[in-house]
C-alpha cells in the first residue's frame, strides 16, 4: 500500500502528495520508505522564497506569480509557512476564497504548513514537503513565510530565487534590511506600489542594493520590481526577474552549488534530529537524566560542567572508534 | 573583566545584562565563564508567558501587565519573541514610544530576541536570557511570542503560567485552538472586548474550557479574562488570574514539577546543541561532508540509508563506550 502512494506521487495524484505530506508532518513510520522511493525522482524543480512583514500582500503576489506561471505552461506547488498566510486561514475570507479558486487547478498544490515539534522541526518538515512536491513533477515551487525567525531565513536560504516583499508606509524596509533578509534576498518587489512614498521606498532599495554591489561586487546584482500585486501590476516584471536569475545562476554554475548546499543542510538536520532522538531516548529510559537534573536543581552539579564531561568523553570514544573498520561503503563517515 | 560583567547582572546592572545577553545570543565565548557564575542564582524568577495571534493586542497587554505588576513592588524582564512586536520594531510608532517610556523604569528590562541561527536557536536563547534576567533579580520574567510556529510553542511550554490572548473577529480563535496553543494555555485573556462579537467569543472559549476539564479532569481550570488592554480595562483581573494560577502551582507542588521539566529540557538542548556542534565541525573539516553530498548528488547513495548506517555506528561504538570507567562523577552519564 505505501508503494502505491510513493507512485501515486511520482504520478503527481493530489491525494497520493497529501497523504505523505501528512506523513512527514505526524513523522508517521509510513513517510519513510516513501521518501526513499521518491529520492531519486527529486532535485528537478525550481524553488522561489517569497517573503515579507505580514501585510505586505506576499500570499496576494503569490497567487497572481503562480497564475502567470501557470500561464507560460509551468506547474506551481505551493507552501505556505507564515501564520499569517490566507492559505493558513489567518487572513480575510475574500484572500481564501481566491486562493481556494487557485486550488482548483490541477496543476496547482498548495500546502500550508502549520507543524510544531521539537527543535528544527519545521524547516525539516518543510525540506521533506519540497521533497514531495518536487518528485512529483512541480516546476516551480513557492515557499511563502514571514521571512522573520530563525526557520524562516533557514527556509529562505535553500530558495534558488528569494524575493524580498516590502511596502510603502510600514516602516519595516529597514527593519527587513538589518534582520538579515537583505543579504539573502535576489529580487526585491515594492508591493502597493500606488501608495504614497512608493518612490521613496524604491528609491531607498535601489541605493541600498547598489551601495551593497559596490561593497561586496556580488556577482549578481538583486533587481528591485515595483507591483500592485492585487490589480496583477508588474507581475509579470517579476517573473522575468525570477527567470533572469534563474539564467544567471544556471550560467555561473552557482545553481549546482546551491543544489549542494541545500543537501549539506539535509543532511546535517536528518543527523540533528537522529541525534536529538537517540539522546533523548537514552537519557530518559534509564534514569540518568532524572540523577542530572536533580544534582542541578540541588546545586551539586551545574549543567555547564556536566556539559564539559559528556563532550570530552564523546570525542575521546568516537574517535578511538573512527578507526574501526567498517561492514558499509568507505566513503561511509562515522559521526 | 568577564567576572566584573557576572557580577554586574547580579547587582542588577543593565549595560551588564544587556552585555551579557548580546554575548549569549552572538555565541560570544565570554558568555560561557558568566552562565556560570551566575547559574547558581536562578530559579527564583516567575515566568510568564503571553502568546496570540499578531494583532491580538498582547504586547499592549504586556505593557499593562507589567505597569501592574511594578505597583504591586516586583521588578519584571520582558523578552519579546515576536516579529511583530512593537518591541522589536515591527508595530506602529505609538507604541514604540509607550515601550521605551516603559524602557525609562529601572525595575523594568526589556530584551527584544531577534536571533537566528541553525537548528533550534532560539528557543535555547531564550532559555539563557530568561536565566540572566533571573539571575538580575527579576521577580517576573514575561515572554511575549506570536504563539505560531514551534520555536514559540516550545518557549511558551517553558512558562510557568501561559496566557493566550485572543480577539473578538479576527476568526482566529478556533484555530488557535486546533493549534496546540490551547492545550498549554493556563489563562485566556479576550482582548479588545468592547468589540462586537466579544460576549459570543467569552462564550465559545468558557464552553470550550469546561468541556475540556470534563474531559480531562485538569487540576487548573483555565480562566478566562475580558480585557481592553489600551484602556487598562481588565488588567487587574489577569494579575489576579496569574496570581491564583502561581498560588495552585505552589500548592500542589507544580511548580518544581515545572522547575525540573525546565532543567531537564535545558540540559537535554545543551547536550544536542554540543555534540551536533562536534559533529557539524568534524565532518565539515576533513571533507567527509563534501563526500557524502556528492554521492548522494550522483544518486550513488540515498540520505535515508546514510542515516540508518550513521545511527547505528553510533549506537554501536557509544554503547560499547558506556561501560568503561570515567574519572569524573558515578552519577555522570555517557551520551
Amino acid at each position: 500500500m505505501d508503494m502505491d502512494y510513493a507512485e501515486g506521487v511520482l504520478s503527481g495524484v493530489p491525494r497520493a502528495i497529501a497523504r505523505v505530506i501528512s506523513w512527514v508532518e505526524n513523522e508517521d513510520s509510513r513517510a519513510r520508505p516513501c521518501m526513499e522511493k521518491i529520492h531519486g525522482h527529486t532535485g528537478k524543480a525550481y524553488l522561489v522564497g517569497i517573503t515579507g512583514s505580514p501585510g505586505s500582500g506576499k500570499s496576494t503576489l503569490t497567487d497572481k506569480l503562480t497564475r502567470h506561471l501557470r500561464a507560460k505552461g509551468f506547474t506551481v506547488g505551493i507552501i505556505a509557512v507564515d501564520p499569517t498566510s490566507p492559505f493558513t486561514g489567518g487572513a480575510i475570507l475574500g484572500d481564501r476564497v481566491r486562493m481556494t479558486e487557485l486550488a482548483q487547478d490541477p496543476g496547482v498544490f498548495i500546502r500550508s504548513m502549520a507543524t510544531r515539534g521539537f527543535l528544527g522541526g519545521l524547516t525539516r518538515c518543510t525540506g521533506e514537503v519540497i521533497k514531495v512536491l518536487d518528485a512529483a513533477g512541480k516546476d516551480v515551487i513557492i515557499i511563502e513565510t514571514v521571512g522573520v525567525g530563525q526557520d524562516e531565513v533557514e527556509i529562505m536560504r535553500i530558495a534558488d530565487t528569494t524575493c524580498l516583499v516590502l511596502v510603502p508606509g510600514l516602516g519595516d524596509a529597514i527593519q527587513s534590511m538589518k534582520s538579515g533578509v537583505m543579504e539573502i534576498a535576489d529580487v526585491f518587489v515594492i508591493n502597493k506600489c500606488d501608495r504614497p512614498a512608493a518612490d521613496q521606498l524604491f528609491m531607498e532599495v535601489t541605493n541600498r542594493v547598489e551601495m551593497d554591489a559596490q561593497l561586496r561586487k556580488p556577482s549578481w546584482l538583486p533587481r528591485v520590481i515595483r507591483t500592485i500585486a492585487v490589480d496583477n501590476v508588474g507581475v509579470d516584471a517579476l517573473v522575468d526577474a525570477i527567470e533572469a536569475h534563474r539564467d544567471h545562476l544556471k550560467q555561473t554554475g552557482s545553481l549546482k552549488e546551491k543544489r549542494r548546499t541545500r543537501t549539506k543542510q539535509e543532511i546535517l538536520q536528518m543527523i540533528h534530529n537522529e541525534l536529538f532522538e537517540l539522546i533523548r531516548r537514552r537519557l530518559s529510559t534509564d534514569g540518568r537524566m532524572d540523577a542530572m537534573v536533580e544534582a542541578i536543581l540541588k546545586g551539586e552539579q551545574n549543567p555547564y560542567a556536566i556539559m564539559d564531561e559528556l563532550t570530552s568523553r564523546w570525542i575521546r570514544l568516537t574517535e578511538r572508534g573512527s578507526g574501526e573498520s567498517t561492514t558499509g561503503s568507505g566513503t561511509l563517515p562515522f559521526v
